[in-house]
């Protein structure tokens, strides 16, 4: 099959790589219906995280199922899934508890590598939910969302306890803020304040539901935050960058007793503990535990109650996985969709 | 009067000082029953916090009301009442959303010193509550440590969302982690394992409720939580110390989606975003706002189904507050009563 390697940072092929087979009697192999690059995909490819060797990349995907092992018994051949980018057994205590990206049986797919024809998925039957049926076409992009960047923006509005007469701040205008802006509206929030100097995404954003743009970062930014909420700052803030400045805006752009819920990836944060402490702000966050959230989104993707596809503002074949890459890297794409 | 002041790290002295009087019409001055010595007040006396001149100390307080200015309506002379550590108005929407520590209007009780015969009360209405009627002598010592160590651990053991079902880990065995263990008993956990390596402080903390101790400290000791929790850390954590090695041995020892209450005053913390990031815990803590729980804890004290006042050891006339600073900077004494 073909897949995506990063030979060294800045460094994307396509190659051919072997067939995945079944390993576990737990595994299955799906085919992809299309695949994506991460905002996270552009810390190796940025040689932030080192590149050990040639590594397989992606950690998105949906598709049909094509082979299951012997102990799957919850999905099957034939089937169109979505799974996301930690593998689960979705039965132990920590996945009892709604946080399957730390089950103590997780596979990272990273480490796998969905930018590829086709994948074998670990924990099958924890990690992959069938939708009702195959979907038409158009819903393909919603439900790869849904693998992680609007799993991840849900996770950070529920995190951030986004819901009916709190107000919402966003810092980050990547796919992940601009669906934790859709995430908050679909939970309720009335006021959703996104933080973002870029037009087209400004644009996304209200389309999302944001009602409030602010331009201004950093210590500006907190100030506009907090002239919009009488002073007292957001009740919810959701951080999707993962940056000490980031994360800094998002802490200080929160009221006393509010939420911060973060979920870019943090590189290179320290978080000063008596400010933290003064603050008394609520802070969670982490890799997103999709799989929590699965059931509920491809339900409100299939009856066309939202439509998180529109992040993919970049359509390519997946033999140009490069230029998808460079794309999102120079920031001309939000989100790169690859089709086979 | 006669009120404790801190002249420079380690001189402690009582001295004469003002009586104080209404500054404002919604002030009250009232007359101590009962005083005392925080963990806290040991970091300036430490000379880990700055000294700046002669400083009025203490910030817990129980008393009678001797007056109240003209504004004041819920608290009479000659009624005994109970106040926290931040005077607050209780009526803005950071006090109703419970966070009254963080009022807009807040005034540090610390800042006025309430080791002394008579401490004037800002803000009476939105700060004081009254107990039901004089209490006998035997209550005052509760009452007065639901102004400040019982109500912080409290708080710590709320934040942590300790309750029915959820093991509870305490780091600290001062006041306030001792409280947090009689706090999460009453909020419903079986299981508490309280870490010290002191004898007279395990028998107290086995006496308020903990089921188990653990004397190691730092990775020994998140080692030993992980072995009593399947593995898996502590659902509820409340860190009552404040430092660098405290914070991470709380983080460290909680489960994946489970919470961290933490109320020791941070000094020198700084905390790993990526760790924190993977570690899927909830942090929340800071200042205790006690007045949330005053009523609740008051009624708790009132018909002794609770004695938080056991955590004082050590018992001197006011006259002699600098042996009680001594014995707590030694850890000869849990907590300093001063009586008049």
């Amino acid at each position: 099959m073909r897949g995506v390697v990063l030979r060294s940072p800045g460094d994307v092929r396509v190659e051919h790589r072997d067939d995945p087979t079944i390993t576990a009697p737990t595994d299955a192999v799906i085919r992809l219906s299309a695949t994506c690059v991460c905002g996270s995909d552009l810390w190796p490819y940025r040689g932030i995280e080192p590149v050990t060797g040639p590594a397989p990349m992606g950690h998105e995907y949906v598709g049909v199922v094509e082979e299951v092992g012997d102990a799957v018994r919850t999905v099957r051949p034939g089937q169109f899934v979505v799974g996301s980018f930690f593998a689960s057994d979705n039965t132990c205590e920590i996945c009892r508890d709604g946080y399957q990206s730390s089950c103590v049986h997780r596979v990272p797919m990273g480490a796998i590598g969905s930018q590829a024809e086709l994948l074998r998925v670990p924990l099958a039957d924890g990690t992959l939910v069938a939708t009702p049926d195959l979907p038409p076409a158009d819903l393909i992009p919603g439900f790869l969302a849904a693998s992680d960047v609007l799993g991840t923006g849900w996770f950070g509005a529920v995190a951030a306890q986004a819901g009916p007469g709190r107000t919402v701040a966003v810092v980050g205008d990547g796919a992940v803020g601009l669906l934790g802006v859709l995430a908050a509206r679909q939970l309720g929030s009335e006021r959703i304040i996104a933080m973002s100097r870029h037009e087209p995404r400004q644009r996304l954003a209200r389309e999302f539901g944001a009602t409030d743009i602010v331009t201004e970062r950093g210590d500006e930014g907190v100030a506009r935050i907090k002239d919009l909420t009488n002073g007292l700052g957001a009740h919810s803030v959701i951080e999707a960058v993962g940056t000490q400045e980031s994360m800094m805006q998002a802490i200080r752009s929160t009221r006393p007793g509010g939420h911060v819920g973060y979920v870019g990836v943090s590189h290179g944060v320290e978080l000063p503990g008596e400010e933290l402490f003064f603050s008394h702000v609520n802070l969670h966050g982490g890799p997103a535990p999709v799989r929590r959230f699965l059931p509920e989104l491809i339900d409100l993707i299939w009856n066309r109650r939202i439509d998180p596809g529109r992040v993919f503002d970049l359509e390519l074949p997946l033999d140009q996985a490069a230029e998808g890459y460079r794309a999102m890297d120079e920031r001309r794409a939000i989100k790169t969709l690859l089709t086979f």
